[in-house]
């Protein structure tokens, strides 16, 4: 529904929305097994819920298009991730919790190697260590200095990348990567589209110049490459748009940066599930929207480890089965993509949902699985219109039209 | 598809497509039942036309949202009831089958109580009985005279509420409400946003100010209070968008107005379900789409009759079970919306719907029911869309591109 309409629909009350968000949840059979991970896990939890709620599959983005995870997130939050759009380096700044003002442009960084022409000959520098990585920045830091009123901020994400970060008045992101992509070719020259771009990119040569000098000596992380140039332009928040005081309840850095950026509250970092749990507790009542994310479903299934994968569904099952001692009146498990043990990525296919409410109509599915999930009521569609049938389901909305 | 595209596409033939709409249809099951209201029903003429034509789940405007009289009966009608918007005014002037013109800008009133200082004390007037209401609406009408070429009609709906409607070249309809909302307020002067706009609300609060004068001593309706202020913008008809010369047979005002807003011909009252049937029957050569509407299950569901809801379907099964008779082309059974027994309102869940033709290939479903129609042919898709489903079926559309 557009939003100027839904707008006017919204409700606030005290019902409370549960998102239980096992990232890259979908998976797919191994050859020659016909179980996808989540059908072979022992979810007790999830079939209950799947039992008595509804069910269907996701596609986060639309159907065949596989997601990285801001899509992914953007679209379980309710933001068309066609329509909003976020650039890399302002990902890659998420990824590191930097917080970003509305008069930053980000990009990644990555250290290289070139040789004595100023050629490219290791678009990585040897994949140097992150310790080496957070020296070289702060020699960077420490020697840099740009004309005007503009601020740099160089950041250590890991191995050979980082974040640079340009904060100043009338600053524009739509600058070409300086990486060649290739081996053997020298870097490209920063150039700007538009006169704030270009503005800008003025600022990045001069970083880059300064750069060079300042890293010449350096083997083998002699240069940087500046990949995906991005402006930060601030999204409606989850507030504004649904009506929902949101929080984040998430241990990696990406997906609490991707919360922040719809304007969820994100408190300090639960270092078990355990404390997840807790921090959902303690911030129950503050709150209307609760995300929660696990991470290992993805990283086992970016791992192939079909086993392990199988195995983390089934820890976190046994983790939701406290959920409903909170009475929520909502209760979404589903992912922000698959990543089947299968590919070892990301992956198009849809992802398995259940929405669980006391007016969920129950359909007629009675285990969590792919295969179930497409018999359910929640059928098939898009990621981002399951928020506002949480809201519907929450009581949050009222008729449209009379 | 898009209309101009659309268009393209239609044949005249003299295929008859029957929407039989039960208002309100879909259902929820009660606290520790499993069934719905049309699950339970034991419907012998649906289950033959579900299992001979196809069936699916129905979102009138989109999943979450729960519709309005008027945008679940756009959709049907092949509306897309977030382009078509119908302001309240225009809804209530339906709802009394006063017939508008496109000079014609409507509101809603309230009777109300005001106190000595103009403060609104009872917004509705102790819900005065429909007589008194029909008393002073013919006193206001008698004695209220507007400035100019403008004509004003003021007609009674029931209790405290009746419809405004002003009539004239060159009239908005963008103008505040004047109810406050909550007692201890004076009413809110009514502004227009534009020039057309502000012209209609001087001459309403000329209006306004005459009634304050000629219900000064009545108790306890003493003032008004006008909402959702609308001008009527005539319709495409459906003749001009589908090639479909329309008929409604329908016993409420409402629904009756709403065919007529899509330029359908709409014969005199029917008194039963009986006259329904004549009316069908006497019209049937003359028409080539027919809008048959049920109130009741609307109405027991609002009530939270289940079993009277239940009983209610069964009657209206029967009733179907003469349709075929007639040789029509293409039957469809659903309705504007659902309105669960448990929920005593509209909600937003899909609606199930048969679309029975001699051409639908038949799928699996053999019973009408909710979780049945989720399996079926039709599968969960925009109501707006059926419309054309039911031509393709009538072979009313010619192919598309060579």
């Amino acid at each position: 529904m557009k939003d100027e309409l839904l707008r006017e629909l919204i409700i606030r009350n005290d019902h409370k929305i549960i998102y239980l968000i096992l990232d890259g949840l979908g998976g797919h059979p191994m050859p020659g097994g016909d179980k996808t991970e989540l059908e072979t896990a022992h979810t007790p939890n999830f079939d209950q819920l799947a039992r008595e709620g509804i069910c269907g599959l996701l596609d986060p983005v639309s159907p065949g298009i596989t997601p990285g995870s801001g899509p992914g997130h953007l679209a379980l939050f309710g933001y068309d991730p066609q329509e909003y759009i976020i650039g890399r380096g302002v990902l890659s700044a998420l990824g590191v919790e930097f917080h970003l003002t509305e008069k930053d442009v980000a990009a990644r960084l990555n250290f290289c190697t070139i040789d004595a022409n100023g050629v490219v000959v290791d678009r990585r520098a040897g994949r140097i260590p992150t310790e080496l990585n957070k020296k070289l920045c702060e020699k960077i830091r420490q020697q840099v200095k740009l004309n005007g009123d503009v601020e740099f901020f160089i950041e250590t994400e890991s191995e050979h990348r980082a974040v640079l970060i340009l904060r100043g008045e009338g600053l524009g992101g739509n600058i070409n990567d300086t990486d060649p992509q290739v081996v053997g070719e020298k870097p490209i020259e920063p150039r700007g589209e538009d006169p704030a771009s270009e503005k800008t990119a003025a600022l990045v040569r001069s970083f880059l110049e300064q750069v060079r000098e300042i890293l010449k000596d350096e083997s083998p992380a002699n240069f940087v490459l500046a990949r995906g140039f991005a402006k930060y332009d601030p999204l409606p928040t989850m507030e504004e748009r649904f009506g929902l005081k949101s929080i984040a309840i998430a241990q990696y850095p990406m997906y609490r940066g991707l919360a922040r950026l719809v304007g969820m509250h994100v408190p300090p970092k639960p270092e078990t599930y355990e404390a997840m749990w807790e921090q959902l507790k303690a911030f129950y009542d503050q709150f209307d929207f609760f995300f929660i994310h696990f991470k290992k479903t993805d990283s086992t299934g970016e791992d192939g480890a079909f086993d392990k994968k199988v195995k983390v569904i089934e820890e976190i099952d046994a983790w939701a089965g406290r959920l409903r001692e909170l009475n929520p009146a909502v209760i979404v498990v589903t992912g922000d993509h698959s990543t089947p043990s299968l590919l070892k990525s990301h992956s198009w296919h849809p992802v398995p949902a259940i929405l669980w409410s006391p007016y969920a109509r129950p359909d007629a599915v009675t285990t969590f699985g792919e295969r179930e999930c497409a018999r359910g009521y929640l059928n098939r569609m898009e990621t981002r219109h399951l928020i506002v049938l949480a809201l519907a389901n929450a009581l949050r909305l009222k008729k449209f039209g009379a």
